[in-house]
């Protein structure tokens, strides 16, 4: 903890009003949706009122202030002098209130962008309990002729089962044409047979999360499907073997959209190559057509290409990684060929 | 919605872009965590990027434009004119980066407390649903000996037997000291014979929630807490024989605290009488010591006092109400009196 306070003490030029919880969180292991941590040269100062003050009071290294249910409007009070603030999370109204606060971008969120040893231990946890749901999902549970909702029911009972305390995000099931909609969730719609299933998921880990994605076959499924997941695995394969700390987000995510955009189902992969993952299931650095990221050691991301066919059934496969000086640590060790299900 | 649309329309000088996801899907269906709403006099517009595209062309209504993954900073390429923005949930830095835009606050988070017979009838299964699971959690389960996330797993599978999709949010099961914290959540903590377990829970239906407390004893407990759970138990009829159409959100309050100011625990009802409640577990109106709301017909609202004695326990009892002109719909059925659980 106050380790990661020095480190951020480094980049500041003036006190740091942190307002994001997750941020917050981070900085000194806090948790509350009603915080304020101002983070100044000699001294961290918490506010947070009545109903997280026990939580904050045993919180070590901060000064704790109780404040009224409106932190923010409680603060003019309290500090003075000027500070930065988080211009990406605090709303524009809330950022009206404080007098003498300079914007900031993304200060906390880059020092999380690099993972601890204690945070990638959570995080190799998370994504070895998601191996083993993904294994079992895969050989005990039903899907033909079941809901999306409940085999994401199956899933969230299996994590339980292997000990995750909670989903990290509602899994997404995508049967058949629903899997051509990248963030569908799972819904009433029954898996067919010959359909394929795309199904992205996560569990927490002392709050830390994994973040996966296989698709699979229901039953026997057709040969267009089955040269897409050849295609898409090709590609994921080819960033893998190209990752590293140095390279540009945008080249990472090049390695991959290279080998969709050679073949007849170019431009149907539709969205960036992945993102960071830690607290949060998306973190920096971000790996697609857009970021400026530049990838780091220490750095945890997705590497999730995709295909999506409209209308008719999309193929993802994401595996976790820690970037390393000189590659990568592959953190998901489920297997990626062709599985039928039944 | 397009009577949604309407009322919201009647409350314009100019076009609000609205940016909340939440919003977004009250007035369109369309749910997406990655989309821009322009209602305009004559036309509403509808921007996202690829990952959704296909789930937005389904929408009745809207014209949709696909923009790049960074949506605001494509929209200055798209729209022109003023018009207002959400400044409460916009983020100061995404708020500069759009001309010519005033804030707005609160425009359709107002329309929202005022339910409509559709989003009533579905709170009003969300709360059947959970009167059968407190139900059967208090007849069914073991509490004494097992830990609060046992437990709060359990509540999760009983949503799921009883048909609702999934937990609103995580159920916080807070067991003697624990529950002291009114937002604790559920821990690794066994509950103890002679505890009091505060259970705060709730589920979605068709996207609206329910959010119901109850305050068990798990197994014989002692004088005091008994004596509390009568003292909130008599501050929530108080406030329930009050609540109605026009009463000021502090008023409101007041009925509830009251109660427990007039005992020896004055001064440990530390948080607000209840929420409004809807597709967020908090909405407008509120009722508490700092608000300014005033009660409307059709509110749905949370009545929710508690004490909270440090370092020992805590009781909450929470009903979730509509409020009518003479009056309160009762959504919530489950028992209030002191129940022993195992």
């Amino acid at each position: 903890m106050n380790e990661r306070i020095a480190r951020l003490r480094k980049e500041l030029e003036q006190p740091l009003l942190v307002s994001h919880p997750t941020n917050v969180f981070y900085l000194t292991g806090f948790s509350s949706s009603n915080t304020m941590l101002l983070v100044e040269p000699e001294r961290v100062r918490l506010f947070t009122d009545f109903r997280y003050i026990d939580a904050a009071r045993a919180v070590d290294g901060v000064e704790v202030t109780e404040t009224r249910r409106d932190v923010i409007g409680h603060l003019g009070e309290l500090i003075s002098g000027s500070f930065g603030f988080e211009a990406t999370t605090l709303s524009y109204a809330q950022a009206r209130r404080l007098d003498n606060a300079v914007p900031t971008e993304g200060v906390v969120e880059r020092l999380r962008a690099v993972k601890d040893e204690s945070e990638l231990a959570a995080i190799r946890r998370a994504c070895a309990i998601t191996d083993r749901m993904f294994e079992r999902l895969s050989t005990e549970v039903q899907f033909v002729g079941r809901t999306e909702r409940d085999v994401a029911w199956d899933i969230a009972r299996l994590y339980h089962e292997e000990g995750a305390a909670n989903p990290s995000f509602e899994s997404i099931v995508g049967s058949g044409p629903t899997g051509s909609r990248p963030h569908a969730r799972a819904g009433d719609k029954k898996i067919g047979a010959g359909e394929m299933v795309v199904i992205d998921t996560g569990c927490t880990v002392d709050g830390y999360t994994s973040d996966c994605t296989r698709t699979f076959a229901a039953g026997s499924v057709n040969g267009k499907a089955r040269e897409v997941y050849e295609i898409v695995l090709a590609a994921q394969e080819a960033a893998l073997g190209g990752i590293r700390a140095g390279l540009p987000g945008i080249e990472a995510d090049a390695l991959a959209r290279r080998v969709v955009d050679e073949t007849e189902f170019a431009g149907l992969f539709g969205h960036g190559l992945g993102h960071g993952l830690g607290l949060d299931v998306h973190e920096l650095p971000r790996m697609s057509t857009e970021t400026t990221d530049v990838l780091a050691p220490g750095n945890v991301v997705t590497v999730e290409p995709g295909i999506y066919v409209s209308g008719e059934f999309g193929v993802r496969i994401e595996n976790d990684v820690v970037v390393t000086v000189d590659g990568i640590e592959d953190l998901t060790g489920f297997r990626k060929d062709w599985v039928e299900v039944g």
